[in-house]
Protein backbone atom coordinates (compact mmCIF):
# COMPACT_ATOMS: atom_id res chain seq x y z
CA UNK A 1 0.00 0.00 0.00
CA UNK A 2 1.33 3.34 -0.64
CA UNK A 3 2.28 5.70 2.64
CA UNK A 4 1.86 9.20 2.94
CA UNK A 5 4.02 11.17 4.86
CA UNK A 6 1.81 13.91 6.71
CA UNK A 7 0.43 16.75 9.34
CA UNK A 8 -2.74 17.32 9.81
CA UNK A 9 -3.10 20.87 9.42
CA UNK A 10 -1.04 21.04 5.84
CA UNK A 11 -3.01 22.04 3.36
CA UNK A 12 -0.31 20.55 1.20
CA UNK A 13 -0.77 17.65 2.66
CA UNK A 14 -4.57 18.06 2.74
CA UNK A 15 -4.34 18.41 -1.09
CA UNK A 16 -2.24 15.04 -1.85
CA UNK A 17 -4.81 13.39 0.52
CA UNK A 18 -7.85 14.57 -1.18
CA UNK A 19 -5.87 13.49 -4.54
CA UNK A 20 -5.65 10.09 -3.74
CA UNK A 21 -9.52 9.89 -2.68
CA UNK A 22 -10.59 10.85 -5.90
CA UNK A 23 -8.54 8.62 -7.68
CA UNK A 24 -9.60 5.89 -4.98
CA UNK A 25 -6.16 4.90 -3.96
CA UNK A 26 -5.47 3.00 -0.63
CA UNK A 27 -3.00 4.77 1.22
CA UNK A 28 -1.86 4.65 4.45
CA UNK A 29 -0.40 7.77 6.74
CA UNK A 30 2.29 8.49 9.17
CA UNK A 31 2.69 11.92 11.03
CA UNK A 32 6.16 13.31 10.65
CA UNK A 33 7.14 15.89 12.75
CA UNK A 34 9.30 18.29 10.64
CA UNK A 35 10.15 20.19 13.46
CA UNK A 36 12.28 17.56 15.03
CA UNK A 37 14.93 16.43 13.29
CA UNK A 38 14.77 12.77 11.62
CA UNK A 39 17.91 11.51 9.77
CA UNK A 40 15.59 8.64 7.95
CA UNK A 41 12.81 11.17 6.72
CA UNK A 42 15.52 13.62 5.59
CA UNK A 43 17.19 10.77 3.77
CA UNK A 44 14.27 10.41 1.99
CA UNK A 45 13.51 13.97 1.44
CA UNK A 46 16.44 16.10 2.09
CA UNK A 47 14.24 19.46 1.95
CA UNK A 48 12.49 17.21 5.49
CA UNK A 49 9.42 18.92 4.77
CA UNK A 50 6.45 17.09 3.97
CA UNK A 51 3.62 15.68 2.19
CA UNK A 52 6.16 13.00 0.90
CA UNK A 53 4.67 10.04 -0.61
CA UNK A 54 6.09 6.50 -0.99
CA UNK A 55 4.40 4.30 -3.82
CA UNK A 56 3.94 0.87 -3.94
CA UNK A 57 6.73 0.13 -5.96
CA UNK A 58 9.41 1.97 -3.48
CA UNK A 59 9.18 5.26 -5.61
CA UNK A 60 9.24 8.07 -3.56
CA UNK A 61 7.75 11.42 -4.40
CA UNK A 62 8.07 15.07 -2.83
CA UNK A 63 6.05 17.75 -2.80
CA UNK A 64 2.46 18.25 -3.24
CA UNK A 65 2.06 19.29 -6.94
CA UNK A 66 5.26 16.76 -8.02
CA UNK A 67 3.19 13.90 -5.72
CA UNK A 68 -0.02 14.84 -7.54
CA UNK A 69 1.09 14.89 -11.28
CA UNK A 70 2.61 12.13 -11.07
CA UNK A 71 -0.58 10.30 -9.36
CA UNK A 72 -2.34 11.90 -12.26
CA UNK A 73 0.38 10.30 -14.92
CA UNK A 74 0.16 6.82 -12.79
CA UNK A 75 -3.51 6.36 -12.64
CA UNK A 76 -4.72 8.64 -15.27
CA UNK A 77 -8.69 6.64 -16.08
CA UNK A 78 -9.92 10.29 -15.19
CA UNK A 79 -7.30 12.80 -15.66
CA UNK A 80 -7.80 15.61 -12.58
CA UNK A 81 -5.28 18.47 -13.87
CA UNK A 82 -7.35 18.61 -17.15
CA UNK A 83 -7.85 17.36 -20.41
CA UNK A 84 -5.32 19.06 -23.26
CA UNK A 85 -2.38 21.09 -22.88
CA UNK A 86 -4.30 24.44 -22.19
CA UNK A 87 -7.41 23.24 -19.72
CA UNK A 88 -4.26 22.13 -18.36
CA UNK A 89 -2.49 25.50 -18.03
CA UNK A 90 -5.65 26.45 -16.95
CA UNK A 91 -5.85 23.97 -13.88
CA UNK A 92 -2.11 24.48 -13.20
CA UNK A 93 -2.76 28.20 -12.61
CA UNK A 94 -5.25 27.86 -10.14
CA UNK A 95 -3.31 25.51 -7.98
CA UNK A 96 -0.48 27.84 -8.12
CA UNK A 97 -3.18 30.66 -7.07
CA UNK A 98 -4.17 28.89 -3.94
CA UNK A 99 -0.84 26.51 -3.39
CA UNK A 100 1.23 30.05 -3.33
CA UNK A 101 -1.12 33.09 -3.11
CA UNK A 102 -3.65 31.98 -0.74
CA UNK A 103 -0.83 30.39 1.46
CA UNK A 104 0.86 33.26 1.93
CA UNK A 105 -2.08 36.05 1.93
CA UNK A 106 -4.24 33.77 4.07
CA UNK A 107 -3.28 30.11 5.34
CA UNK A 108 0.34 30.94 7.14
CA UNK A 109 -1.31 34.60 8.77
CA UNK A 110 -4.50 32.25 10.00
CA UNK A 111 -3.49 29.30 10.28
CA UNK A 112 -0.12 28.93 11.03
CA UNK A 113 -0.63 32.27 13.17
CA UNK A 114 -2.84 30.55 15.30
CA UNK A 115 -2.47 26.69 15.39
CA UNK A 116 1.27 26.09 14.86
CA UNK A 117 2.84 28.75 17.10
CA UNK A 118 0.81 27.40 19.75
CA UNK A 119 2.23 23.61 19.32
CA UNK A 120 4.97 24.44 18.46
CA UNK A 121 5.58 27.09 21.66
CA UNK A 122 6.57 30.01 19.92
CA UNK A 123 4.37 32.36 21.77
CA UNK A 124 0.97 34.29 21.00
CA UNK A 125 -0.53 35.07 17.46
CA UNK A 126 0.51 38.39 16.28
CA UNK A 127 -2.62 40.15 15.53
CA UNK A 128 -1.59 42.09 12.70
CA UNK A 129 -0.95 38.88 10.78
CA UNK A 130 -4.17 37.38 12.03
CA UNK A 131 -6.25 40.61 11.14
CA UNK A 132 -4.22 40.78 7.50
CA UNK A 133 -5.26 37.11 6.81
CA UNK A 134 -9.17 37.96 8.09
CA UNK A 135 -9.10 41.03 5.00
CA UNK A 136 -7.18 38.93 2.81
CA UNK A 137 -9.61 35.98 2.36
CA UNK A 138 -12.60 38.09 1.10
CA UNK A 139 -10.39 38.63 -2.23
CA UNK A 140 -9.86 34.72 -2.30
CA UNK A 141 -13.82 33.72 -1.40
CA UNK A 142 -14.30 36.46 -3.94
CA UNK A 143 -12.33 35.01 -6.61
CA UNK A 144 -13.94 31.99 -6.12
CA UNK A 145 -17.48 33.37 -6.23
CA UNK A 146 -16.49 34.74 -9.55
CA UNK A 147 -15.45 31.56 -10.98
CA UNK A 148 -18.27 29.70 -9.57
CA UNK A 149 -21.12 31.52 -11.21
CA UNK A 150 -18.94 31.50 -14.61
CA UNK A 151 -18.20 27.71 -14.60
CA UNK A 152 -19.50 24.53 -12.90
CA UNK A 153 -15.99 23.73 -11.54
CA UNK A 154 -13.23 26.50 -10.75
CA UNK A 155 -11.04 25.43 -13.91
CA UNK A 156 -14.28 24.71 -15.74
CA UNK A 157 -17.45 21.94 -16.72
CA UNK A 158 -15.15 19.31 -14.52
CA UNK A 159 -14.16 19.10 -10.76
CA UNK A 160 -9.65 19.47 -11.14
CA UNK A 161 -7.27 19.29 -8.90
CA UNK A 162 -7.71 23.29 -8.97
CA UNK A 163 -11.10 22.41 -6.56
CA UNK A 164 -9.04 19.99 -4.33
CA UNK A 165 -6.24 22.46 -4.23
CA UNK A 166 -8.28 25.47 -2.79
CA UNK A 167 -10.49 23.32 -1.11
CA UNK A 168 -7.87 21.74 0.71
CA UNK A 169 -6.41 25.21 1.66
CA UNK A 170 -10.11 26.82 2.91
CA UNK A 171 -10.46 23.29 5.06
CA UNK A 172 -7.48 23.96 6.77
CA UNK A 173 -9.08 27.91 7.60
CA UNK A 174 -12.39 26.56 8.30
CA UNK A 175 -11.29 24.18 10.93
CA UNK A 176 -10.20 26.90 12.68
CA UNK A 177 -13.50 28.39 12.29
CA UNK A 178 -12.18 31.33 10.39
CA UNK A 179 -13.74 31.51 6.48
CA UNK A 180 -17.13 34.32 6.73
CA UNK A 181 -18.92 31.36 4.66
CA UNK A 182 -22.22 33.82 4.61
CA UNK A 183 -20.82 36.73 3.39
CA UNK A 184 -19.40 34.23 -0.10
CA UNK A 185 -22.60 32.48 -1.44
CA UNK A 186 -21.21 30.89 -4.32
CA UNK A 187 -18.26 29.92 -2.89
CA UNK A 188 -20.06 28.30 0.30
CA UNK A 189 -22.33 26.40 -1.97
CA UNK A 190 -19.73 25.66 -4.37
CA UNK A 191 -17.41 24.18 -1.17
CA UNK A 192 -20.40 22.42 -0.08
CA UNK A 193 -20.63 20.58 -3.30
CA UNK A 194 -17.08 19.30 -2.64
CA UNK A 195 -17.66 18.73 1.03
CA UNK A 196 -19.89 16.07 0.46
CA UNK A 197 -17.53 14.09 -2.15
CA UNK A 198 -16.35 10.69 -0.41
CA UNK A 199 -12.60 11.70 -1.13
CA UNK A 200 -13.48 14.61 1.48
CA UNK A 201 -14.65 12.41 4.52
CA UNK A 202 -10.93 11.59 6.16
CA UNK A 203 -10.30 15.31 6.05
CA UNK A 204 -14.08 16.31 7.73
CA UNK A 205 -13.17 13.16 10.32
CA UNK A 206 -9.37 14.90 11.47
CA UNK A 207 -9.62 15.79 15.05
CA UNK A 208 -6.44 17.36 16.47
CA UNK A 209 -5.91 16.87 20.11
CA UNK A 210 -6.51 19.73 22.12
CA UNK A 211 -7.49 21.91 19.64
CA UNK A 212 -10.94 20.39 18.09
CA UNK A 213 -12.61 22.24 14.89
CA UNK A 214 -15.84 24.23 14.97
CA UNK A 215 -19.00 21.90 14.86
CA UNK A 216 -20.06 23.06 11.37
CA UNK A 217 -16.61 22.21 10.38
CA UNK A 218 -17.64 18.53 9.51
CA UNK A 219 -21.37 19.55 9.07
CA UNK A 220 -22.40 18.79 5.52
CA UNK A 221 -25.21 21.31 5.90
CA UNK A 222 -22.99 24.55 7.34
CA UNK B 1 5.55 35.13 -32.21
CA UNK B 2 4.88 34.08 -28.66
CA UNK B 3 5.23 36.87 -26.03
CA UNK B 4 6.38 37.06 -23.17
CA UNK B 5 5.98 39.34 -20.01
CA UNK B 6 8.38 39.46 -17.80
CA UNK B 7 11.25 41.14 -15.55
CA UNK B 8 15.16 41.01 -16.15
CA UNK B 9 16.14 39.86 -12.92
CA UNK B 10 13.04 37.46 -12.02
CA UNK B 11 14.66 34.01 -11.54
CA UNK B 12 10.86 32.95 -12.46
CA UNK B 13 11.22 34.54 -15.40
CA UNK B 14 14.71 33.35 -16.58
CA UNK B 15 13.06 29.78 -16.31
CA UNK B 16 11.09 30.36 -19.31
CA UNK B 17 13.43 32.33 -21.26
CA UNK B 18 15.48 29.01 -21.30
CA UNK B 19 12.81 26.80 -21.49
CA UNK B 20 11.88 28.53 -24.87
CA UNK B 21 15.64 29.03 -25.63
CA UNK B 22 16.40 25.24 -25.43
CA UNK B 23 12.76 24.49 -27.58
CA UNK B 24 14.02 26.98 -30.07
CA UNK B 25 11.27 28.91 -29.61
CA UNK B 26 11.33 32.41 -31.04
CA UNK B 27 9.56 34.61 -28.70
CA UNK B 28 9.26 38.33 -27.94
CA UNK B 29 9.52 39.75 -24.87
CA UNK B 30 7.89 42.34 -22.81
CA UNK B 31 8.82 44.43 -19.19
CA UNK B 32 5.94 44.04 -17.01
CA UNK B 33 6.74 46.57 -14.10
CA UNK B 34 4.46 44.69 -11.72
CA UNK B 35 4.49 47.05 -8.73
CA UNK B 36 2.61 49.70 -11.17
CA UNK B 37 -1.36 48.99 -11.56
CA UNK B 38 -1.86 48.01 -14.77
CA UNK B 39 -5.54 47.35 -16.16
CA UNK B 40 -5.10 45.52 -19.16
CA UNK B 41 -2.24 43.34 -17.52
CA UNK B 42 -4.37 42.10 -14.69
CA UNK B 43 -6.98 41.10 -17.07
CA UNK B 44 -4.37 38.92 -18.46
CA UNK B 45 -3.76 37.37 -15.11
CA UNK B 46 -5.27 38.73 -11.91
CA UNK B 47 -2.68 37.96 -9.57
CA UNK B 48 -0.14 40.56 -11.24
CA UNK B 49 2.45 39.06 -11.08
CA UNK B 50 5.38 37.79 -14.19
CA UNK B 51 6.04 35.33 -16.17
CA UNK B 52 2.83 35.54 -18.22
CA UNK B 53 3.31 33.50 -21.59
CA UNK B 54 0.59 34.35 -24.85
CA UNK B 55 0.94 31.65 -27.58
CA UNK B 56 0.51 32.02 -30.80
CA UNK B 57 -3.30 30.98 -30.72
CA UNK B 58 -3.45 33.63 -28.55
CA UNK B 59 -3.46 31.03 -25.49
CA UNK B 60 -2.07 32.80 -22.10
CA UNK B 61 -0.28 30.98 -19.72
CA UNK B 62 0.66 32.15 -16.32
CA UNK B 63 3.37 31.66 -13.62
CA UNK B 64 6.21 29.89 -14.59
CA UNK B 65 5.94 26.07 -13.84
CA UNK B 66 2.65 26.16 -15.76
CA UNK B 67 3.73 27.91 -18.81
CA UNK B 68 6.94 25.43 -18.77
CA UNK B 69 4.38 21.96 -18.62
CA UNK B 70 2.19 23.96 -21.17
CA UNK B 71 5.51 24.45 -23.78
CA UNK B 72 7.21 20.55 -22.77
CA UNK B 73 3.51 19.43 -23.83
CA UNK B 74 3.12 21.60 -26.70
CA UNK B 75 6.47 21.11 -28.16
CA UNK B 76 7.81 18.34 -27.04
CA UNK B 77 10.26 16.37 -29.66
CA UNK B 78 12.85 16.25 -26.75
CA UNK B 79 10.48 16.70 -23.36
CA UNK B 80 12.73 18.47 -21.08
CA UNK B 81 10.62 17.49 -17.81
CA UNK B 82 12.17 14.00 -18.37
CA UNK B 83 10.64 10.55 -19.60
CA UNK B 84 8.45 8.47 -17.56
CA UNK B 85 6.23 9.54 -14.29
CA UNK B 86 9.09 8.69 -11.63
CA UNK B 87 11.38 10.59 -13.93
CA UNK B 88 9.49 13.61 -14.17
CA UNK B 89 8.95 13.46 -10.29
CA UNK B 90 12.37 13.76 -9.64
CA UNK B 91 12.79 16.79 -12.18
CA UNK B 92 9.80 18.62 -10.88
CA UNK B 93 10.94 17.76 -7.00
CA UNK B 94 14.27 19.93 -7.80
CA UNK B 95 12.41 22.64 -9.59
CA UNK B 96 10.67 23.16 -6.54
CA UNK B 97 13.73 22.72 -4.27
CA UNK B 98 15.04 25.80 -6.32
CA UNK B 99 11.80 27.82 -7.24
CA UNK B 100 10.71 27.33 -3.59
CA UNK B 101 13.45 26.83 -1.05
CA UNK B 102 16.35 28.30 -2.56
CA UNK B 103 14.73 31.32 -3.72
CA UNK B 104 13.47 31.83 -0.08
CA UNK B 105 16.14 31.12 1.31
CA UNK B 106 19.31 32.81 -1.11
CA UNK B 107 17.12 34.93 -3.64
CA UNK B 108 15.02 37.07 -1.81
CA UNK B 109 17.50 37.70 0.83
CA UNK B 110 20.82 38.92 -1.80
CA UNK B 111 19.29 39.74 -4.67
CA UNK B 112 15.67 41.43 -3.57
CA UNK B 113 17.34 43.01 -0.99
CA UNK B 114 20.45 44.76 -3.10
CA UNK B 115 18.77 45.22 -6.03
CA UNK B 116 14.88 45.49 -6.02
CA UNK B 117 14.85 47.28 -2.59
CA UNK B 118 17.19 50.12 -4.49
CA UNK B 119 15.01 50.31 -7.53
CA UNK B 120 11.88 50.14 -5.60
CA UNK B 121 13.16 52.49 -3.37
CA UNK B 122 12.07 50.53 0.06
CA UNK B 123 15.57 51.73 1.42
CA UNK B 124 18.93 50.06 2.43
CA UNK B 125 19.51 46.34 2.65
CA UNK B 126 18.79 44.09 5.58
CA UNK B 127 22.45 43.03 6.57
CA UNK B 128 20.54 40.26 8.68
CA UNK B 129 18.95 39.20 5.50
CA UNK B 130 22.02 39.73 3.06
CA UNK B 131 24.06 37.50 5.52
CA UNK B 132 21.64 34.81 5.67
CA UNK B 133 21.00 34.81 2.16
CA UNK B 134 25.26 34.43 1.80
CA UNK B 135 25.26 31.60 4.18
CA UNK B 136 22.26 29.66 3.27
CA UNK B 137 23.80 29.86 -0.56
CA UNK B 138 26.61 27.26 0.80
CA UNK B 139 24.10 24.71 1.39
CA UNK B 140 22.28 25.09 -2.18
CA UNK B 141 26.18 24.67 -4.13
CA UNK B 142 26.94 21.66 -1.93
CA UNK B 143 23.75 20.26 -2.62
CA UNK B 144 24.71 20.94 -6.41
CA UNK B 145 27.92 19.44 -5.54
CA UNK B 146 26.90 16.68 -4.31
CA UNK B 147 23.97 15.60 -7.18
CA UNK B 148 26.36 16.87 -9.70
CA UNK B 149 29.58 14.25 -8.73
CA UNK B 150 26.83 11.20 -8.63
CA UNK B 151 25.07 12.54 -11.93
CA UNK B 152 25.72 13.68 -15.30
CA UNK B 153 22.97 16.35 -15.06
CA UNK B 154 20.82 17.39 -11.87
CA UNK B 155 18.11 15.10 -12.56
CA UNK B 156 20.14 12.52 -14.21
CA UNK B 157 21.98 11.44 -17.75
CA UNK B 158 20.14 14.22 -19.43
CA UNK B 159 19.48 18.11 -19.30
CA UNK B 160 16.26 18.83 -17.61
CA UNK B 161 14.22 22.16 -16.38
CA UNK B 162 15.54 20.88 -13.15
CA UNK B 163 19.04 22.43 -14.47
CA UNK B 164 17.65 25.27 -16.19
CA UNK B 165 15.51 26.22 -13.06
CA UNK B 166 18.46 25.79 -11.38
CA UNK B 167 20.64 27.70 -13.21
CA UNK B 168 17.83 30.66 -13.86
CA UNK B 169 18.00 31.10 -9.90
CA UNK B 170 21.89 31.25 -10.01
CA UNK B 171 22.41 33.16 -12.82
CA UNK B 172 20.59 36.39 -10.87
CA UNK B 173 22.32 35.76 -7.75
CA UNK B 174 25.51 35.63 -9.95
CA UNK B 175 24.47 38.96 -11.87
CA UNK B 176 25.23 40.82 -8.51
CA UNK B 177 28.58 38.98 -8.12
CA UNK B 178 27.09 36.81 -4.75
CA UNK B 179 27.97 33.28 -5.84
CA UNK B 180 30.97 31.87 -4.02
CA UNK B 181 31.97 29.53 -7.32
CA UNK B 182 35.41 28.71 -6.17
CA UNK B 183 34.45 27.01 -3.00
CA UNK B 184 32.12 24.57 -4.72
CA UNK B 185 34.20 23.14 -8.40
CA UNK B 186 31.57 20.49 -9.32
CA UNK B 187 28.85 23.33 -8.81
CA UNK B 188 31.29 25.49 -11.35
CA UNK B 189 31.89 22.93 -13.69
CA UNK B 190 27.93 22.36 -14.29
CA UNK B 191 27.18 26.11 -14.13
CA UNK B 192 29.83 26.40 -16.82
CA UNK B 193 28.15 23.65 -19.07
CA UNK B 194 24.91 25.03 -18.79
CA UNK B 195 26.40 28.79 -19.33
CA UNK B 196 27.74 27.55 -22.68
CA UNK B 197 24.24 27.02 -24.23
CA UNK B 198 22.90 29.09 -27.31
CA UNK B 199 19.75 29.16 -24.55
CA UNK B 200 21.87 31.07 -21.85
CA UNK B 201 22.93 33.65 -24.04
CA UNK B 202 20.41 36.05 -23.99
CA UNK B 203 20.44 35.47 -19.96
CA UNK B 204 24.42 36.59 -19.93
CA UNK B 205 23.42 39.50 -22.18
CA UNK B 206 20.89 41.23 -19.82
CA UNK B 207 22.39 44.64 -18.50
CA UNK B 208 20.19 46.93 -16.24
CA UNK B 209 20.73 49.92 -16.48
CA UNK B 210 22.28 51.88 -13.69
CA UNK B 211 23.07 48.17 -12.05
CA UNK B 212 25.88 46.62 -14.33
CA UNK B 213 26.74 42.97 -13.60
CA UNK B 214 30.54 42.06 -12.71
CA UNK B 215 32.62 41.16 -15.41
CA UNK B 216 32.39 37.39 -14.78
CA UNK B 217 29.06 37.28 -15.36
CA UNK B 218 29.00 36.73 -18.75
CA UNK B 219 32.55 35.42 -19.43
CA UNK B 220 32.15 31.25 -20.24
CA UNK B 221 35.28 31.41 -18.59
CA UNK B 222 34.63 32.39 -15.28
Amino acid sequence: MMLLYHLWLSPHCRKVRLMLGEKQLPFETRIQKTWDRDESFLALNPTGEVPVLVDEDGNRVCGSQPICEYLDEMYGDQPLIGTGAVMRAEVRRLIDWFDVKFNEEVGINLVEEKIMKRFLGLGEPSSSAVRAGGRNIHTHLGYIDWLAERRTWLAGEDLTLADLTAAAHLSCVDYIGDVPWDEHPEAKDWYARIKSRPSFRPILGDHIPGAPPPRHYADLDF
